[in-house]
């Protein structure tokens, strides 16, 4: 049988960032493609047939596509600098529980296809799920396409580049309407099953969550020649806003708040920035919470930058509700499993998106240490076992038999 | 006559950033290669010899080189996203005033250099002044071979690139012993002069100014799973970093520290960074208050860092204690031009480095915004003009007789 890990193991060179550490894979750049051409050869090799879709994702079909599929995978692009495991696991996992399947002589009765989502971290583009998103119907094309990366090339550019036709990108209702259920197996984002002393686990629920980026405008000048008195810092405001989202977030149960990316510009060690932007990643139990704690950093914001004499420009880049997964394939699942314990996450995925739409489920695979986006993320090479064979179960249970 | 400002148009377009809008030109990197071989077209076309030294300085020379020189010029790297005027006025009106002595008939009766000096901002490597303080010897050498930049290129490997051996780099004596005194010319970097009513001013004193790199150690993770209770996130303490900078200041009368550069690793946007690194730009009037400044800050670094269960590393990447300008040559220089103000910087210079071992003197030339660092920084034309001709008054008054 064709363990996750040996085929996790041919992607440890791929995408590997010499800087930062870890993987940084983003959607359409040329490490991407890279993935793309070895997923199309390892399902081909299985005599999947593979398709694009119009935004980009990958389909690799166990049989002819067609209504009532079941359908699994997850995602191959990382954070910048991210681990081995968030994503790769899930489209690792299904092509080994396919090989395990195939094994067990076991032929579905329904369609079953492994899906690899585009852009998935929002690394590259800023939104998160952009080519489940797109899918849906839940991102505007329009907007989409002028999407920019850091060095300003535009969604459209980038898909043009990967050899798509921008003018594709937007919602696929036939496609869709093929899925009659949806399964993402994932390493777990927390320490939830190593606190139950369980390799895997089915999702319960997860936080709303959403991006602002917060930009502050105030005037660039010389770091040694510009007095105190006469500057207008926006480095400033932004300082503040990092405090004031710990500040928000601790002040509502179970919610979070973050700044993990912040670029002043010009940034020169002897240089007063001219604008400063902040990302805020913000998530709750639920829309009201979220926003109460988004409006808080806000109000915050706007306080401190005219306290400095500066402006602040705030826009959301992305929002998802809470998602509360279909309680009754939770259930059923888990009981296919042996009663596996649910758990909730605060990481967004796919799954979530397509949980708008369809029964969806996920698996999570136990994290030993908890650490995700990151260097360190880890799964043991007994338990991403453990996570194969749960999804091979899942997948029997669910395409064995017409529904 | 040349105008500084033609010979500044015809550098419009090397290394336009059109990200941060402005200039971004750094040692040794391709638009610096373009802007050396300019100069060396330039000097050249008016049989100036130019010679390149072991640090990269370019000398041009009037007459053989020989003791007693009177040596001007400045530098044509930028600050990232830096201003037109900044390194280049100094260099362009240095040009133009050996044509306006040549039209008057002039002949030096000591030998005269127009020099570029390298790296001056520091904008790359992260030490400012980096060409004069090799040639002093005021920057160890096997220090700087291993300074990187952001890519992790190393000096060394960046001068090997740029056609020079980087074993050669360091002080050298004989040359430096060459110049009799050094003249900079050099856009005001505040509203001095506008405040005077003056196109033209000399140098009284640079600040201590210098650079300090504070790294954040974390625990980089999920910013949506982890919750707040479990985070050790390095932006915390980073961000109460800058504030501190501003309290610290303001607390030491005519100080000044500003945090104009600050990287997150990785730096995604759903990502805890595990490091943040954050630049201080610390300058004050004297060594002590400077001192004083840092040490505030770093103390506060500490605190903030222990209070998020981060640890901080703090390293100084340059220092220069206050310089005051030969007030001798700097008094005759002003009675020269007729009386000329005095005015003191906060900006440092080449000629800061210089004035430790030499005679030195800098020419202000009036910015009417005061503005510098940034696209927006300005020099009307009549006042360049007005720069290049008490350059020339300035450089014939020198060199016109023998020592």
């Amino acid at each position: 049988m064709t363990s996750a890990t040996s085929l996790l193991g041919a992607l440890a060179d791929v995408g590997a960032d010499r800087v930062r550490g870890g993987y940084s894979r983003h959607g359409f750049d040329r490490v991407d493609v890279e993935l793309r051409e070895w997923f199309t050869a390892e399902a081909g090799a299985r005599g999947l047939g593979v398709e694009t879709d119009r935004n980009g994702n990958l389909w690799a079909w166990w049989g002819a596509p067609g209504p009532n599929a079941v359908v699994t995978g997850s995602h191959l692009d990382s954070v910048p600098g991210g681990g081995a495991f968030d994503g790769p696991l899930g489209v690792v996992s299904a092509l080994a529980a396919v090989d395990a399947l195939r094994a067990q002589g076991f032929r579905p009765a329904r369609p079953l296809a492994v899906v690899v989502f585009a852009e998935e971290e929002g690394g590259r583009f800023g939104v998160p799920c952009l080519g489940s998103r797109l899918l849906a119907g839940t991102l505007d094309a329009d907007r989409a396409r002028e999407l920019k990366d850091p060095d300003g090339t535009t969604l459209a550019e980038a898909v043009r580049a990967a050899g798509l036709d921008p003018r594709w990108l937007g919602p696929e209702p036939d496609l869709l309407s093929l899925v009659g259920c949806f399964v993402e197996l994932h390493v777990e984002q927390g320490r939830g099953l190593v606190d139950l002393d369980a390799p895997v686990g089915v999702a319960s629920s997860i936080l709303a969550h959403g991006r602002w980026r917060l930009t502050f405008h105030g005037e660039g000048n010389h770091a040694g020649a510009t007095p105190l008195a006469d500057r207008r810092d926006p480095m400033m405001p932004a300082a503040s806003l990092v405090l004031a989202a710990r500040r928000a977030a601790g002040s509502v149960p179970g919610a979070r708040a973050t700044v993990g990316r912040l670029v002043p510009t010009p940034g020169g060690t002897n240089v007063i920035p001219s604008t400063v932007d902040v990302w805020l990643d913000a998530r709750a139990p639920g829309d009201a919470d979220t926003r109460r704690v988004v409006d808080d950093v806000v109000a915050a914001a706007h306080e401190a930058a005219e306290a400095e004499g500066c402006t602040v420009t705030v826009r959301e880049e992305s929002y998802g509700d809470t998602v509360v997964f279909d309680s009754g394939l939770r259930d059923e699942l888990a009981g296919v499993l042996g009663g596996v314990p649910a758990l909730p996450t605060g990481a967004g995925h796919d799954a979530g998106v397509l949980a708008q739409r369809i029964p969806t489920a996920m698996l999570f695979v136990r994290n030993p240490t908890g650490v995700s986006h990151a260097p360190a993320e880890h799964a043991e090479a007994a338990d991403c076992e453990s996570g194969v064979s749960a999804l091979a179960r899942v997948l029997a249970h669910l395409a064995g038999s017409p529904c």
